[in-house]
């Protein structure tokens, strides 16, 4: 396996023409006719926000259902705080994502309700980049992205939650550096990178859902896999769970076998005495 | 506090004439003459790879130091796993980075050697910042990155280490939505994205070390706090320690407090027996 050829210019654009979406929208077409209209060409990747995604979908709950919407796409609870509003929960979602809320969200969508992820982010990138493809008569890639939070750095960055067409792992293990040594463990997750290029011109309040990525043409692959790739299985991360939440379990453990021993050795002298 | 702009087209270029660097080079210097060569324009931003940084800093060490270099590193141990090889150290560092390895690497590097961050990254960027506007007559943002893994999420992306007059928070709470709402927690991390883009073109094993992002101007901000404004506090982390380290501490403070509850119980039985 050799480098890969990277390329010497890339351009991120914002892709116009997709309004306001409703649920029942045929996503996948509007899109279509937006990157036809939009010049979209062959070797673009489109990065989608999972909000469009969800509204078209239907995936919206009252505010009021927030906390129980939560705790339907939770898969497991990794940490949890309280503050002045109420518990933040971080859990595991049925995607996989460690996410605040579950990814559960209140921007961008209509007053009184919330917004769930897609229910399955790499079948409607799979739609989307079908319908695009039939239009312009070309292979693209599409991924969908939403917003996260991370652990030890302030802020949040666009990640990568589901694709379709397009390598959202750049595995370099086994190529070699420009010195020609052994890259052993890097394997750059450029679909997170996709996605974070994209919110620097999406933003957040913009109104602006699709971006298009022209000149990473090479990650282009039509059998590569979706979301999971990027996705840590929970029993390989080291956190796993919160700091407090693990403290918690270790010493609930070693207090029951603490209370055991000393049950014992106090026994064991009492016996002797 | 209004939504801020967004740009519709954001372009990534590499730097081209950055030759291979040892210690001792004016990188500042060698930078701003590339910039020249290359047309970098104001409002441009530089996405630096820390490793060139490092070597013209002279952060090199032999391999065979590469585990006391991590240790000089390491502020606090966050978590560490055993495989064949040895055993991998997730650190906190003198930049407040959790990373592995405290960031010390072996890739592109001379053989037998192995690098470590630069000393001060936001110095660093604020040099070659000053070199490029000082050549160019006009302002410019200088980001300095790094790869880093990440919790719960495959791969590695670049993140922003250091800086010198661009934000790297875009501090959205109090504005709001497209749909009027107000952004309660939302704070793009743009200079890990910035980082994230650039490494797109960079790569790995390019030998291309600096990229410029043309299309981010609203982002320069000659006052802008560098790398630890992405840097969350150790204390307001919940990921503070690894699932294992934290689960261990519990389990030894629980197994104490048990040991002397349980002697203490049996001896209050022993009492009244």
């Amino acid at each position: 396996m050799t480098a890969p050829e990277h390329p010497t210019a890339l351009t991120v654009l914002v892709l116009p023409g997709i309004g306001e979406i409703v649920p029942g929208d045929d996503l996948p077409d509007l899109i279509a006719r937006a990157a036809e209209a939009g010049d979209v060409r062959p070797g673009d990747i489109l990065a989608v926000t999972s909000k469009i995604v969800s509204k078209a979908e239907g995936r919206i709950r009252t505010a009021a259902d927030r906390e129980q919407a939560i705790t339907d796409e939770t898969v497991r609870v990794v940490a949890t705080r309280e503050h002045p509003g109420g518990v933040t929960r971080i859990v595991e979602n049925r995607l996989g994502l460690v996410m605040a809320a579950a990814g559960v969200d209140a921007s961008n969508t209509a007053d009184g309700t919330v917004l769930l992820l897609p229910l399955d982010p790499d079948a409607s990138a799979a739609a989307i980049r079908a319908a695009v493809e039939a239009r312009i008569g070309a292979p693209v890639g599409v991924v969908i992205t939403d917003t996260a939070g991370r652990a030890w750095r302030e802020g949040q960055t666009d990640i990568a939650i589901g694709a379709s067409g397009v390598r959202l792992l750049d595995d370099l293990r086994g190529g070699r550096d420009a010195s020609g040594k052994l890259l052993e463990v890097t394997a750059p997750a450029v679909g997170d990178e996709i996605a974070a290029a994209a919110d620097l011109v999406k933003g957040k309040s913009s109104g602006m859902p699709v971006a298009v990525i022209r000149g990473m043409a090479r990650l282009l692959d039509a059998a590569a896999p979706g979301g999971r790739q990027l996705v840590r299985r929970a029993e390989e991360d080291m956190f796993y769970l919160g700091h407090r939440e693990a403290r918690a379990e270790g010493h609930a453990a070693g207090y029951a076998e603490g209370l055991a021993a000393g049950r014992a050795a106090a026994a064991g002298a009492s016996e002797n005495s």
